[in-house]
């Protein structure tokens, strides 16, 4: 629905002609418009908002999570003029992953709607609108935060620091959910709560980190848990009320997961109805906290009418009590039987059903913790080896692959390396399986193994961005360091305490290098630019039609850069360590940019958990990684900042 | 010694005899210097940093407390193209009333030192230095948090937000008291502690929050604590090593607050020793919990050897258990022996014996909490209605008048009144005395009574500055507001409770408009200008020989003002209310402005502390003008901010 009809021309002569002309295009148009899928309430508006590059509408600023503008008053021209318009505490200090979103008529104004951290659940969640009518100077118009029924448990729960990822707005309702479990949805004019639902349960080790989005009328949310024996699980509630429309498993019977006869047709390898992997491909009732959380970032395409997003790792990181081979070597439990079905997993499922359209493991039997649920972008025109195009999903995994799939039918198109990797050779393209290399897979307690990327993976959860225009070049912030895993033995098999079993050591792959902002091609598998950091990126990216990227780095560093060069062309200092996603809008013809600061996530829970960082297996290994990487010496934050160009 | 000598001409003619000149003179200037007090070591040094705009070496610039700086980069031709350089978190959400140092060579670097806010024990008073090498990019060298000893009570017991009012530095070493009465040194290059001892103690309603300052090798210091049934004490200890010089009290027997012969020789109207005032002016033993806390700002004068510094009010705010008269009536208890001395009172003191020069008492037996805290700011050349120019001390008392004396003997030379002021007609320049308005004088319990300003005061403890050059102007943060005081019954007499008895309502003396900026001259009592604002001003002010006032709102607006005409040239929105207080410097030929955000302070605390707007009585009368002002709708903070010109 990309075509416009031009204007007609009033030249005299020709208007009968052109007239009839018109009248025949008109029909023709109405023809294609009912044979689209006809878009539902908050489809049809959120869709629209979309195109509106003042707004930015959804988490990554559409759900195909592109996390691109076509703005391009700020650009590499002017960037090096682009300075501090104003500053919002969030009120909490603690990580802070997420971004505002900016829509620009609630109650007839143009808002920013954000949320904090949560240190405990005094501050747990604020939610903050903000009227933008002066867009250098922005009033609260209300805040918001839930007082009753809170669950400290939470807070020593969230194995990954206690973040929240933002939150989603459509047909007048802000919804979010909070560390404890609640999925609230807020009257997005008045602040007053719309309705609340137990989503996540803390003492089965859930908690909600991810951002929810709205797809068709209903509310997507998963958690997060995986470390806390969590069980994975995605619902649909019913934007109106709350009220649950599905809900299905990462793993549990194909009933449980919503795996059927449809499911994975064009790829049976992958797994099909009727075998009951995700009981099978677990020993014993181990799938019952068999992990495959889906905590990372949601996309959805309207046309297919599907929803994607990635799975967790498979429970605990002590591998050989995943499998059920007997005697447990590298070959038997990699021989597929023992894969821990569906974790480690891109899902695309019916977005009204809920049914598995496909279901694509990248990491089978995970040895690693290369938790998979990383951003899934969908673009188009990525075309496969043979030069066909496809529309595609693209997800940058924690293992180190950077995973193209045809997001239809989920052929796998590509899967090049985009940082060091040696826990696998190659992924088989036929299979989609990983060639794993037994000296880099950890495997029985006791045994310490090397393996890069580190279990934080070459990116974690901070989100890529891509130019849609140019959809094979991405935008990655990479982690660049290996580590040291040893499994243990395992002591308990409790829902809601700690369920790791493993000391892990991480260490920077070169010293003085943790991370990197990296320009990907998908299809070529090449490094177009890299730029070394001293701090591990922990941050998304934002990509812009004024040519630049925008990402920040754990040392508190706001940056612009070229897009086409790699050159760091603006720079500042922010209050604390970034691990926020840049967002960019227009206001009253201006164009602005605000990033969240506030040091966090797993890398500085160290900090935000106030850890000792002599203890090199500390927060599952981030201790040693803070300490290498000097993020003690970064003060906790909680700090909205908003950049524009002049004065 | 302001005096310089130019560089001789070089010219060949006359050099012989210019060369002959330039002896003589330089024979002269020694001849002078020697004639000056010797300045100690901490002296010495301090005194030769105060004359480098270019730090900032103590919490209010010098110890002159005029918030003053030569710099003038900055200035009213380019201050339209000021923006942030950089930010840093403070590592705490709370009141931040406080201002950095800047020190151009700790350990050979110019380095920064601040300290947090304390929400409670485990983020209380952070201090962190940064190295400002990379004037743009500065790196924290070090952050010190005392982590041993700590006591959690000293939070609910800081009746007014539990800030922080900055440190001081001198010979290596950085010295800063905590909310909970420790006063640390640290070594300035290191972080690590050089000593600490015990100043004050919470359990008898003692709490830090003032900054100490250095005065001929010796830490001076207060503490606050007169609504908790503390008594007020200052002590002088030994920089080197921390020892106890002297300690004085502001009641007591003469003994106790160090009242001699020698004291108030110029004006035994003040007071005089041999008449045991600090005992017999309150009735009973009320004098052993009779407040006076010297818990704001202090100011010293080298050459005249005197320490000067503001007491509080005489604890309970029911002023009829503070007078011993039968009947109480408003004539009795005003009479003079019911004076509460040396409650709100100015005092001098010698800095090397801490023997009382003079003191001089604003408002005897307070019936408002017009505690006599505010900064004394030390300026010369100050005339009196006669014509004859003083060396003066300046106040802006709560109580609403200009106090100007004669910073050397005590004599009252001007009281002017600066806000909205009925209480007294005025102040009676022969006595030193207020003549009180009844009408406007609660005494009794129940007795519900209307008075201007309110218990915050026409300013409170925000600093104001001046133009050590244009010394009778001055640029003052005020709040305009009224109250109604109904004092109640006592319950009861134990220190490090609540010891107030009264409920008070504060509200805006005009809706709408709860502070402004006033430029005043003290001589004449005329306002040059003013700034109405929407929210109370919390923060101090900073003059610049660029033409500038800077300062910072509730609100969270950081201002350049032009000083001659009262514009606004300059504005951001930081990201929480500001009550800190704004400071300059330069390096690397670049100059900076600095300022703390972080709501809080008295007027804040109901933000800060959570409590319940709609209790009209709440935090003394706060929680009325924080709803009044609406600063619910501004978040908390910590974050200090840092503005340069141009990219």
């Amino acid at each position: 629905m990309k075509g416009s009809i031009d204007s007609p021309s009033t030249q005299q002569g020709a208007r009968g002609l052109r007239r009839s002309i018109l009248l025949t295009m008109l029909a023709a148009v109405t023809t294609m418009l009912a044979a689209l899928p006809a878009f539902a309430g908050s489809d049809a508006e959120q869709f629209a908002r979309f195109k509106d590059a003042t707004q930015w509408g959804a988490p990554a600023g559409d759900l195909n999570q592109t996390r691109y503008s076509s703005l391009k008053d700020i650009n590499t021209g002017n960037v090096k003029d682009l300075q501090m318009s104003w500053a919002q505490s969030t009120g909490a200090l603690r990580g802070h992953e997420g971004q505002p979103l900016v829509i620009n008529d609630i109650g007839g104004k143009p808002m920013m709607i954000f949320i904090s951290g949560c240190p405990d659940m005094s501050k747990c969640n604020i939610v903050q609108a903000l009227d933008l009518s002066d867009p250098d100077h922005p009033v609260q118009a209300w805040s918001y935060l839930k007082t009753s029924g809170r669950d400290e448990s939470a807070v020593p729960r969230a194995c990954c620091d206690t973040v929240n990822r933002g939150g989603s707005y459509a047909d007048g309702k802000f919804v979010f959910g909070t560390l404890d479990g609640y999925l609230i949805a807020l009257d997005a004019a008045t602040g007053k709560e719309a309705w609340v639902v137990k989503h996540a349960h803390p003492d089965k080790g859930e908690t909600i980190t991810p951002a929810p989005i709205i797809v068709n009328d209903k509310v997507f949310i998963g958690f997060g848990g995986d470390e806390f024996a969590a069980r994975g699980r995605v619902t649909a509630y019913a934007l109106a009320d709350g009220k649950k429309v599905w809900e299905f498993y990462s793993n549990g019977t194909d009933k449980d997961i919503g795996l059927t006869a449809n499911s994975n047709k064009a790829h049976p390898e992958y797994g099909v109805a009727g075998k009951e992997l995700g009981t099978k491909t677990y020993p014993g009732d181990e799938w019952t906290r068999g992990g495959g959380a889906a905590w990372g970032w949601y996309a959805y395409d309207p046309d297919l009418h599907l929803v994607y997003y990635g799975t967790g790792n498979p429970g605990l990181w002590s591998p050989s009590f995943r499998c059920g081979a007997k005697p447990q070597t590298q070959a038997a439990c990699n021989n597929g039987d023992w894969d821990n079905k569906f974790s480690m997993s891109i899902f695309a499922r019916n977005v009204d059903t809920g049914e598995v359209a496909w279901v694509y493991q990248k990491t089978p039997f995970d040895q690693w913790d290369y938790d998979g649920i990383n951003e899934v972008i969908l673009v188009d025109n990525i075309k496969d080896t043979a030069g066909k195009a496809h529309k595609a999903v693209v997800e940058f995994d924690r293992n180190g692959f950077a995973y193209v799939l045809d997001r239809a039918d989920g052929t796998l198109l590509h899967a090049h390396k985009y940082v060091t990797t040696n826990w696998a050779e190659k992924v088989d393209m036929k299979t989609g399986r990983p060639v794993k290399v037994a000296e880099h897979s950890p495997l029985m307690p006791q045994a310490n193994v090397q393996a890069c990327p580190s279990a934080m993976g070459g990116k974690d959860q901070q989100p890529a961005s891509v130019d849609p225009a140019d959809p094979a070049n991405f935008y990655v912030p990479t982690n660049n360091w290996c580590m040291e895993l040893n499994p243990q033995e395992r002591s308990h098999t409790q829902q809601g305490t700690v369920y790791v079993f493993a000391n892990v050591y991480m260490y920077p792959e070169k010293p003085g290098v943790t991370g990197k902002l990296k320009k990907f091609n998908v299809e070529t598998g090449k490094t177009e630019w890299e730029i070394p950091d001293q701090y591990p990126n922990w941050g998304g990216t934002l990509t812009t039609a004024g040519g630049l990227v925008f990402y920040g780095s754990l040392g508190g560093d706001f940056r612009a850069v070229d897009r086409n060069t790699g050159k760091v062309l603006w720079s500042r200092k922010l209050s604390s360590g970034i691990i926020g996603n840049p967002i960019t809008y227009s206001v009253k013809g201006k164009q602005y940019v605000s990033i969240l600061s506030g040091i966090g996530g797993w890398i500085g829970l160290p900090v935000t958990a106030g850890l000792d960082l002599n203890d090199k297996f500390g927060a599952i290994g981030a201790t040693a990684m803070t300490k290498a990487a000097g993020l003690n010496h970064i003060p906790q934050g909680g700090t909205l900042f908003t950049f524009r160009v002049g004065g």
